[in-house]
């Protein structure tokens, strides 16, 4: 097949980790017999250095045209101070997510058991731990109507629903899993928000269109606490925006395998596939960046936008074997030799 | 002194633990020659079945005729299939803390060496923690207009927040932080929410009046991570009522003594004391529950609300006594032997 991927490398070492994830995706097109025309695109403070904003329209074209969009980090430290000026990273971000319709941000949590050492909880409680959150990521109120009155005295935001949009969030939700342990929970705060109250009662509503998948309610401050007693009770879990940016950060250091966690973004029609980590500003150009997290987004691209499981296969054994033989970057590195960024992205590219 | 307090038991196991804190209160009365009037009111379910309401007037006159409020827990297993049922314990909660203007609760936690064990993370990543959290908690989306459009279709909950509202919990930030490492830390979503870029530029404006005191600004969901690897690292946090309730139910669970958590709500005038576990249907009347955090909520009763530090040390001194000697209820006991609710509440009473 031939594909047209997007390239939004970003700052920091998002070129870094991006190039191993373009060779090892292409390794896996030599293999399979696929052709990738890879389409570079400008986004985060790269974008803003270069043509005044984050999320330029010549980037949003880009992305329209191609069929899936592989995204690095973003993300500078000169933008840390005035998290409300207008032109900032994650400001393309949000738009980005907005413009492009990516609705359903997919974040699995895992351990690697030879990193069960990594985590900041005792190893009985990580166990076993695999869990997907479904976060909700074009709504609510990070969209709302937002401002100030009585002369900046009084600031407000607005959080809004409708049922359609917790309708196709919820679908993608059920349909994951059906594919899973059949155990679906819903995160809200339904004793205190009326959106809450509207999530609940529609995701009731759709139980009887999944007779198998077994739904369960739980309030969003009991998960908090729960996901750090016993990560290992939970499956798949859908949640809307703010809650999901909340839970599924908790969620990432709970494996310890932070540095390896891959995510999706889909929308009707096309999605994004990222490294859950950030732009890692000290280390750019240090060729030391752990490239794992955004090969496993490749892997994630080629399951989820283009079909093709025995192609993201591929990349996951390739990945496995490099953490059993050691072939790691110096954060997973034990104290033991520490291989770079590229030189991880080789082992990983030459065992497709 | 003479007191007046109000008793608001509450359900399940409340009753019950309150009982032990009143005997341990007398006794602290006793040595210290203080006389307490306690004035008991219902509320939550009991107070529902009794007149209808879960916080009925009859009970806020008690609550503002008191010199302080200790509180039990509330909640039944009958109300907890319909969260959006207007009729519920927890409505009168939310009730309560808005009649009372309980704006700031204050959510310690800390580790019990003996109990290290029992915390889900890594001793390493626990010990030496000693947090607080003041939660802003009678503003923000739990208070703001809410409701349905569009034929119940979308639904929206309003998050507001003035200046004078953050400022005043800020304060009390501020001040609390100057009694201990002098460590604040604001939690806000200012990349994304205008409340939050107000409670950010208000605790700016502030900075000045506190110089001693050195102020960091964290958004929510570094905050859900960092919490669980190196809970240790943070001293004062404060934030919104939202994040409040996501947070300190997070940390609670980190130093594994949950079930000894103590926790204040203050106000202009009126304070009010509660343990931070719920009201544990299942062990009602069975003599199991650990009174502990109620007990814990009694001596930060008189630290805060009476100004008493040395009638507060002295409880915590008898709990400590209590754990040192395994006096435990069977929570605690790991297997040895298992005291009862009332015989842990003799033991503390006695050794005040
Ligand atoms: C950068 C920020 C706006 C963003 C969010 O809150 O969604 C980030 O935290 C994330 O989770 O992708
Ligand atoms: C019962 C509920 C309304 C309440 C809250 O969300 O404030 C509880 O979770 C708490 O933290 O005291």
């Amino acid at each position: 097949m031939k594909f047209n991927i997007a390239v939004l490398a970003g700052d920091g070492i998002g070129p870094e980790v991006m190039d191993q994830a373009q060779k090892v995706s292409e390794a896996v097109a030599k293999k399979f017999g696929h052709e990738i025309t890879w389409k570079p695109a400008l986004t985060g403070a790269a974008a803003i250095d270069a043509v005044g904003e984050p999320y330029p329209d010549s980037t949003h074209q880009v992305c329209l045209a191609s069929d899936a969009v592989l995204f690095g980090a973003i993300g500078l430290p000169r933008f840390d101070n005035d998290p409300s000026a207008k032109v900032r990273p994650e400001n393309g971000l949000l738009q980005m997510r907005k413009q492009l319709g990516l609705f359903a941000n997919l974040r699995p949590t895992f351990t690697f058991p030879s990193l069960l050492d990594k985590s900041p909880l005792k190893q009985e409680r990580i166990e076993g731990t695999d869990l997907v959150f479904l976060r909700e990521l074009t709504g609510g109120i990070y969209f709302g109507e937002k401002g100030r009155r009585d002369g900046g005295e009084t600031a407000f935001d607005n959080c809004v629903y409708t049922r359609a949009e917790v309708q196709r969030l919820a679908k993608k939700g059920f349909e994951l899993a059906m594919t899973r342990s059949k155990r679906l929970c819903c995160v809200d705060k339904a004793n205190v928000m009326e959106t809450s109250r509207l999530w609940r009662e529609t995701v009731q509503a759709m139980e009887k269109d999944y007779p198998e998948v077994e739904v369960s309610y739980e309030l969003v401050d009991a998960v908090a606490m729960r996901l750090v007693q016993w990560p290992n009770s939970y499956d798949v879990l859908i949640t809307e925006n703010l809650f999901g940016d909340i839970l599924t950060d908790e969620a990432s250091v709970i494996s310890g395998s932070m540095g390896l966690m891959p995510s999706a973004s889909m929308g009707e029609s096309i999605s994004l596939f990222e490294p859950i980590h950030g732009s890692y500003p000290q280390a750019t150009g240090l060729n030391i960046a752990n490239p794992m997290a955004m090969v496993l987004s490749a892997a994630m691209m080629f399951e989820i936008a283009f079909n093709l499981p025995e192609e993201g296969k591929a990349i996951r054994d390739a990945v496995n074997k490099a953490l059993a033989e050691g072939v790691v970057t110096e954060d997973l590195a034990n104290g033991g030799k520490a291989y770079g960024t590229k030189e991880v992205g080789d082992f990983l590219a030459v065992n497709i």
